[in-house]
């Protein structure tokens, strides 16, 4: 079926149902970021595999909208397939909402699966829709999987533990925290949609999407007990025992049943908008539902020593992987016959000859030349370029070990480049190293803080339309909330130590090359500064990979940076050293020599 | 009568009009900065003089809450005045609304006047309060006034007109383009209560408030008309001419009357919630009632090429007044004599002698020593310090003159300094030219640059309590929105080419000295910029006055802070020394010697 088929199967359907338009969302029922093949309808149907991107399609017009970072992959995904490309933040592109609003007439009727459609979108599109008198009609048939024959199964990939050695904390711990919060929210039960939010604070992990070591799962909490609804194939007798006392198992199709049997004791529950979906709030009809932002996110974000031990020792295996992966590829690229897919399996090879590795944290964006200026580029086998022994490549991956998630970009020369290659590299390293240096008063908002990053590309009049960093969790979503180093954060979530981030510059030449450097960090308590009684906090890398010495221009650098680079590159070789062979030390050390 | 006997009067009143609770803000019924005398209730009453602080006053209890910049000075006067200081923003400290939410029980009423309460402040109260069963009551008679016997009277100062060849733009046109923004908002009037926008879109000036150039007034701009409601005593003949055909003049206190009329057509009137207040609300009962920002405050924000040229001629007769200020400080402080009071009255001489003065822009902030810590100090007869050869002298001060308004702050050494005077006022200086020679893309919001002044400050652990920008009028308000460079800037208000603004990083020592460093700037196009094809603004700078050399380190400059210094100083003394005689030349060149 192509594109233009399915559009019109899905046009006949949404007839049938007597809908003017039907909205397609990138998110699954748990709005996931990293959805399960078996709920990947917008990709499906659309033929745009980005990570975020929603489509709506009329009688007569679809449209995609999607971010910066996706816009020349969709342009290309999407180029005749009858939808258009809404470019989000360029100038006069109305939102999806605006433009249904705009669009749709007076009694005409869009379509949603409730399940896909969060609480806080229902509110937004019932507001917009609502003043145009436009109705929004809930079919809880996905129309999409009415077309999508050969759609695949939920996973029903084993349940483990993550266990409190790891974890730094029991659950019983974590749902006292939990109740308590709900307590001071006037709520005696919370739901939990979330696939992230219900392998924390259950530590348990499975394999249920790709890159990401979560289960299908809903959750509820209440007072004295909790209830994790999840398919009982996963169910092992050791995640049994584990969770025995502290929260039951209920099959996931039961999940109706239960928020139905929530709903019918009237107790006030805590619903997170941003997170549980509408058709949860339809089966909790009844109760009393109080809206806010789930406890979890805040407590998840906040690594206790524990984890914090876990995630840096894990760093340091992710580290020599990169330092095996980056000699191999001095001599691979030369030798030839390397592309940008066999050199990211390649470097998963190096990774899982580690200890404790279990999965990549997301599909490695491993981009040669002009694909690096793509910003989520991820090589598929139409595009996968030859690794040529000339100009970039950029190589943004992570590992997902039972102790942590790794995220690292690195860009390095293949071979000769030209001078604005290592101009523009050593840009972004200034603007790397000016965020990660500098401490900020706790709890400033990362938002707050991005243009320190920027500053660097700005004064030659060069940006980029990413955001600076992102949460990271432990053995869990290599994208975590609620904070970020972003102009995105509306929110201006605070900044407080034990937060976990990345740090993430770039710059993107379109049709050319692309330079990104990527570390992630703590924000760790910085107490020998606050000479006036504040409290003040710094960032502690954990990343552990020399940048490439050759790309550096040191005329670009001044002494602060400099001596960052240096202290920085000594640390590396120092931690990375003892996990390597002598022919790697040799490399190692020389990557890391003092400039 | 003291503090506390004015207290025991107001709760006389109180009890009876059976109030639990009565509220005094800062603020009058336009929702003013700067507050005309006779409505200044709240320093009445309370003893506290500062700009910004709201009062709660209950049986038992009264406090008051300002923010950092005034901590120190209500720590002074509210001393033993039985009313207690609440420090907003500090760490445990409620807002006062929710202070008042869990002191005040169910059924218990707060009283307030409707015209000292925004509509934005009235939802607020009632969403509030109304949750915890406490009622509000809107009492026409403000209970201040009625025990407030030597009250001053409102101004009658005439209304002046402001020339379309000093605003660079009609009131016909203004109009136009306000009645443009109306339609898009499907709105058929608009209603305006703050002074400085019926100023602005008015064309008219006067002297009702220290300080502002404003006339005490409420306006309402239907489709074919518009009407200023103003006391006939201050309208003179030439501003009858001026507004002929535009708008119709009427008495003050017949807005009540003219509100009722406007309702009593049933159109839809948009409001501002920020700055019109609830009486005004109440008098348009029965009126479709559309709440936005006032399109006044977008359209003010950014100048035309008129007022540019008006701004930056103000500023070169501005700076003139400070050279002669700095060089007079020089020799009149070791002679002796000088106060902070006597050097303030001194500078606003100099600015006098120049053409085009009219008032200073606000209360000048000369603080001496330790004074220079308390960051919106005004000396009073009463703290007026000697000025002595020695430590630090902030200045902070401006001026109107009838083509724009100045505001510029300078530290500069009376005598001998420390070695931390030094290395503090060069970071401060650093503050300021970083964010100043940063260029960035067009619409970032400033709350997302204010952390490139902070970066020289926060890497040695130093921060300030304070925003980093704010807007500044022509001839009008020295504060003026909606943009600024502020962390607390949570609407992200964009950046375009034409806004003005202060750049102002500071650093406050508390008990022991000040600095802070203010240039205004207009944000302009940057098409030099933008290879990529995005727009680019960057900072025009206006305050023409040098930094004192002597305080500055230059081993805390690099090359391209001490480039961006040197260039700034060449271009303050060509700039200024035409208006100067050969004495203050000399001072002058020595002042800005390339360093």
């Amino acid at each position: 079926m192509t594109t233009r088929d399915k559009l019109a199967a899905l046009r006949s359907l949404m007839k049938k149902h007597r809908l003017d338009a039907y909205y397609v969302p990138s998110v699954d029922p748990h709005q996931s970021e990293y959805v399960p093949a078996c709920w990947r309808r917008r990709g499906w149907l659309s033929g745009f595999t980005g990570s975020a991107g929603d489509l709506l399609v009329t009688a007569r017009m679809a449209a995609l909208w999607t971010d910066g970072r996706y816009f020349l992959q969709a342009e290309d995904q999407l180029a005749d397939s009858g939808i258009a490309l809404m470019r989000m933040g360029d100038p006069g592109v109305p939102s999806l909402l605006g433009w249904a609003a705009s669009r749709l007439k007076k009694g005409q009727v869009l379509g949603v699966d409730p399940r896909v459609m969060s609480m806080a979108g229902a509110e937004s599109f019932a507001e917009t829709l609502g003043d145009r008198g436009v109705k929004i009609r809930y079919v809880e048939q996905n129309l999409v999987d009415a077309i999508w024959t050969d759609r695949p199964e939920p996973s029903t990939a084993p349940l483990t533990t993550h266990p409190d050695s790891v974890a730094g904390e029991t659950v019983a711990a974590k749902l006292a925290r939990v109740r308590a919060e709900l307590r001071d929210h006037g709520a005696r039960a919370l739901v939990l949609a979330a696939l992230d939010q219900i392998a924390w604070l259950f530590n348990v992990r499975s394999q249920d999407i790709e890159h990401n070591p979560m289960a299908i799962a809903y959750a509820v909490v209440t007072e004295r007990g909790a209830t994790v609804f999840v398919d009982p194939r996963k169910v092992t007798a050791k995640v049994r025992a584990a969770l025995k006392g502290k929260a039951m198992l209920r099959p996931y199709a039961e999940t109706g049943d239960g928020l139905r049997a929530l709903a019918r004791k009237r107790v006030p529950v805590l619903l997170d908008p941003a997170s549980i979906n509408q058709w949860i709030v339809e089966s909790l009809k009844g109760a009393p539902l109080l809206c806010g932002p789930s406890p979890v996110i805040a407590m998840r974000a906040v690594k206790n020593p524990v984890q914090i031990r876990g995630i840096t020792a894990c760093h340091v295996r992710d580290g020599a992987a990169m330092v095996r992966f980056l000699k191999w590829l001095e001599t691979a690229v030369p030798a030839g016959g390397q592309t940008e897919l066999s050199a990211a399996a390649k470097l998963r090879a190096f990774r899982a000859m580690g200890k404790r590795f279990r999965d990549t944290s997301f599909a490695t964006i491993s981009a040669y030349g002009p694909n690096g200026a793509i910003i989520h580029y991820e090589p598929t086998p139409e595009t996968d370029a030859k690794l040529k022994p000339r100009g970039l490549y950029l190589i943004d991956s992570g590992g997902q070990y039972d102790d942590g998630t790794t995220d690292i970009t690195r860009t390095v020369a293949l071979g000769p480049v030209t001078a604005e290659m290592r101009r523009v590299y050593t840009l972004v390293l200034k603007a790397n190293i000016n965020l990660t240096r500098t401490p900020f008063p706790q709890g400033w908002a990362g938002g707050r803080i991005d243009a320190l990053a920027r500053q660097a590309l700005w004064l030659t009049g060069y940006n980029y339309n990413h955001g600076t960093g992102h949460g990271v969790g432990q053995y869990l979503g290599v994208h975590e909330g609620p904070m970020s180093i972003s102009f995105r954060d509306h929110d201006n979530v605070p900044l407080v130590p034990g937060q976990f981030l990345s740090i993430e510059p770039g710059y993107y030449a379109a049709g050319k090359f692309g330079v990104r450097l990527e570390n992630l960090a703590f924000v760790a308590s910085a107490p020998e500064l606050g000479s006036d009684g504040g409290n003040w906090c710094r960032w502690d890398v954990v990343t552990l990979c020399p940048f490439d010495a050759s790309l550096i221009d040191l005329k670009l650098l001044d002494a602060a940076e400099l001596a960052w680079l240096n202290a920085y590159h000594k640390r590396v070789n120092a931690e990375l050293a003892p996990l390597l062979d002598a022919e790697h030390r040799a490399w190692l050390k020389r990557a890391t020599r003092k400039l």
